[in-house]
């Protein structure tokens, strides 16, 4: 047990959902020690409890990522403004965001250096070197990065000035190979929130009006918090040739002709550790799922004397160290302090099992197992004590995400008038409606219910219909909702 | 076999390390694909075969880091001014090199943001808050960052305006527990660069006017290159309390009594990937130790028909996948290209092992096994493969750490006059001799040498003698070297 450098979060109130979901999801990050603002408004200082999440992440993604090509690198984050110029839908969409360091070294410097918001410009201009031939494509690289973005209504992990995100971006010889690739990286975002976040998605294409500046097509998964509000939880554009055009990322085809290369970026980023807090956690603190849990298994020894108490460390220690040798990251909360104090804390943080032992239990060789996701008790023998926690870990992830798929569906509504759709909407829904495809109907559609086009989702079967708005004829339903 | 990116570079030269260190010192980077220079002067691209040493070196400290209690977090790059301005030795080491935002989001900010040149300023802030009572210490956090110090003669890896590193950052009860803190960490630098780089270090503790900015004593390790030149591998800093009076870092402590903290901080940064290359390599290319190489082995096989190749392939494919399951970082070279070439490519990318494999040597059950250290070949049964390979790697580890200790050795004078002192520092070598202990004799040997103190090693006896500069006592040797 290493030192909690927020013990005195503990003793904070957690406001409930019903009372206030804005206040009690900041309530959750601080009782659950995740993050907190930095001193510039809209940073976040990500905690070692908060970061060991962004530290599974990278693990699990990267071993994905890798197992299809991808390598990792890095580049500079500082950004000649001249390059963030060069691609027209793309300066427009970063330009009111950007940090620009204009200073540096004593000096007033020559040319305003931009803070990466992103670093298609910086890369590909970089590519435009590297690539000569078609031998030399698919160029499949990585980065994991921080990134700045001026934010005017920060929010912890879902919107703040800078944060920590991965960014790939690859180079193909086709239009096709290039989509496919998009489509694949979205693929390991949806798999990734699926079975390890245990947060359901829906995978689908952006509107005109909500793509990626530059990008030719923007695909994304989308998530249901708790007030039905929608998470983009990662999006993967097929950016066709327009970045390619703009900084000269040509090669030479198998025929000898030279082409302009076809390219895709994806990312996902810490915003992805919000979703996650608001997917799962209740009124009494963070749920994590186990396979992105730090800690999956805490031990509260109840230590009745401090002779008992020793000896019960001691078995609590074996115990743990039993579990680390069948792979599960276990701990021991040896404090002496009331267990009741202990159970909170744990609790707070959302650790899937806490196991209760104290001398009783020792004596009975068993122990009392409790879920974090149901609240329930299971007594267990501990001779078969992995078992028992090997399998209630795959019960809890499962269950997670049954929970959070059953909530999604549930807050879904299929809906075919006006009136319908805006109480749908006001009432916290994902809604499947009719849309005309033009932008002034989504734009209408935005200003008078705060609605948005989420994505049209791939698993939308091709329908007749009308515009929710307009009336105009449609082929098929997209997502409307609120979003973060 | 993921695309490279950079064929061209094969055909590259390397300039002979006699004829020109620095010259031959990018060469090696280029031909290895390891880096190139960013767009803006003194940034830096790390390439895939590069940032995979980064990957590697994360990969072992982190693991090394967490042993001993330490925790990764992330704090924001941004520090206002004014907490930059604090510490007065710091903020007078640090602001001629700082990068400074002045516009974000459109507008001018009322108040310049200073990108992180390093991070105790904006942590040691938020360990104000964090901390109340020993309870909460020893606190042991590490961040993996990307830091900015603006630089003149910017070099790859060496010295570059943005720069990728660790920052450990703890607080303690004692004084004495940190400085222990201090020298713990300092000891895993040099399991790092001994155990893994191959890279022999000398510990010991700066001089005054070499310490860091705002440091009570700053330890370090320092290889010698091949030229015979310091690099300054790693540092940590015992801080004592003068951070923590700066920023109110204080605790309660068990008499109940109010104390400021005992601080230390470390890091170790992607110049020690710069260090790598000019320990180790040679005029054919990279030559890598075999703990960070990310590919130890290589098969390159023989195509003579394609016919043949495809038998030939495959069995180098079974054989890579032995010894993957063997856990060696193996991989095939399958390429249709002149066996020659491949040679070359893998040589220059400093691949400790590469099995040529071909034909004739599947019809007689063996392959030849090519040292990449020595360019020494065994003739191998391919039955016996992985046992063989496991050993080859054991000795290459070995051998390329023995053949850097007897540089060093050999290049380590001990002088007693300012002549001899003259004369070995001119050739380049690692010049032990007495000095005062007085700044004005350090400055003066400074300016009519070059040369500065490395380190006062721990491992130095006590020996009473006179300074080499000024003639005043001395009662133990120092490093002297010209440095990196």
């Amino acid at each position: 047990m290493s030192s909690n450098p927020n013990e005195k979060t503990i003793e904070k109130k957690i406001t409930p959902r019903l009372e206030d979901y804005s206040q009690w999801y900041l309530d959750i990050i601080s009782v659950a020690d995740l993050a907190d603002y930095g001193p510039v408004k809209g940073t976040m200082i990500i905690k070692p409890y908060g970061y060991a999440l962004w530290e599974k992440t990278q693990e699990i993604l990267n071993k994905k990522f890798k197992e299809t090509g991808v390598q990792n690198a890095y580049f500079p984050m500082l950004i000649p403004e001249k390059l963030l110029n060069r691609e027209k839908d793309h300066v427009e969409g970063f330009a009111p965001e950007v940090a620009v360091v204009t200073h540096a070294g004593g000096k007033k410097l020559e040319e305003p250096l931009v803070v990466r918001p992103t670093s298609e410009t910086i890369m590909y201009d970089t590519f435009s070197k590297w690539i000569q031939s078609y031998r030399d494509l698919p160029l499949l690289i990585n980065q994991w990065a921080n990134v700045v973005r001026w934010e005017m209504r920060p929010r912890l992990f879902l919107r703040t000035t800078e944060f920590l995100w991965q960014e790939g971006h690859t180079v193909h010889e086709t239009e096709k190979e290039a989509d496919d690739r998009a489509r694949m990286m979205l693929d390991i975002y949806r798999d990734f929130a699926e079975n390890y976040m245990a947060i359901p998605v829906i995978p689908g294409v952006k509107s005109e009006s909500e793509k990626f500046a530059g990008a030719l097509r923007t695909y994304s998964v989308e998530a249901m918090m708790q007030d039905g509000k929608a998470l983009q939880y990662a999006t993967s554009h097929n950016l066709g040739q327009n970045f390619s055009k703009a900084f000269g990322v040509k090669f030479i085809d198998q025929e000898n002709v030279e082409q302009f290369g076809w390219q895709t970026s994806w990312g996902l980023s810490t915003r992805t550790i919000g979703g996650l807090i608001m997917t799962h956690s209740d009124d009494k603190g963070l749920v994590l799922p186990p396979e992105v849990a730090s800690i999956q298994v805490i031990i509260t020894t109840i230590l009745p004397s401090e002779e008992e108490g020793k000896k019960v460390n001691k078995r609590a220690e074996e115990l743990s160290t039993l579990l680390k040798s069948k792979g599960v990251r276990s701990s021991v909360d040896p404090r002496d302090i009331r267990p009741g104090e202990k159970y909170f804390e744990w609790e707070k943080k959302g650790v899937p099992i806490r196991i209760e032992l104290g001398p009783k239990d020792i004596a009975s060789d068993s122990a009392i197992l409790v879920r974090r996701d149901t609240g329930e008790k299971i007594k267990t023998s501990l001779d078969k004590i992995d078992e028992a926690v090997g399998s209630l870990l795959k019960e809890i992830q499962q269950n997670l995400y049954n929970k959070a798929l059953e909530y999604q569906k549930a807050k879904t509504k299929t809906v075919d008038t006006w009136e319908d759709f805006v109480k749908a909407i006001d009432e916290g829904n994902f809604v499947l409606a009719h849309w005309s495809g033009e932008k002034e109907d989504e734009a209408k559609i935005k200003e008078e219910t705060g609605a948005t086009i989420r994505c049209i989702p791939f698993s939308q079967e091709k329908e007749s219909g009308k515009c929710i708005k307009s009336g105009k004829p449609s082929s098929g339903r997209v997502i409307f909702a609120k979003a973060y």
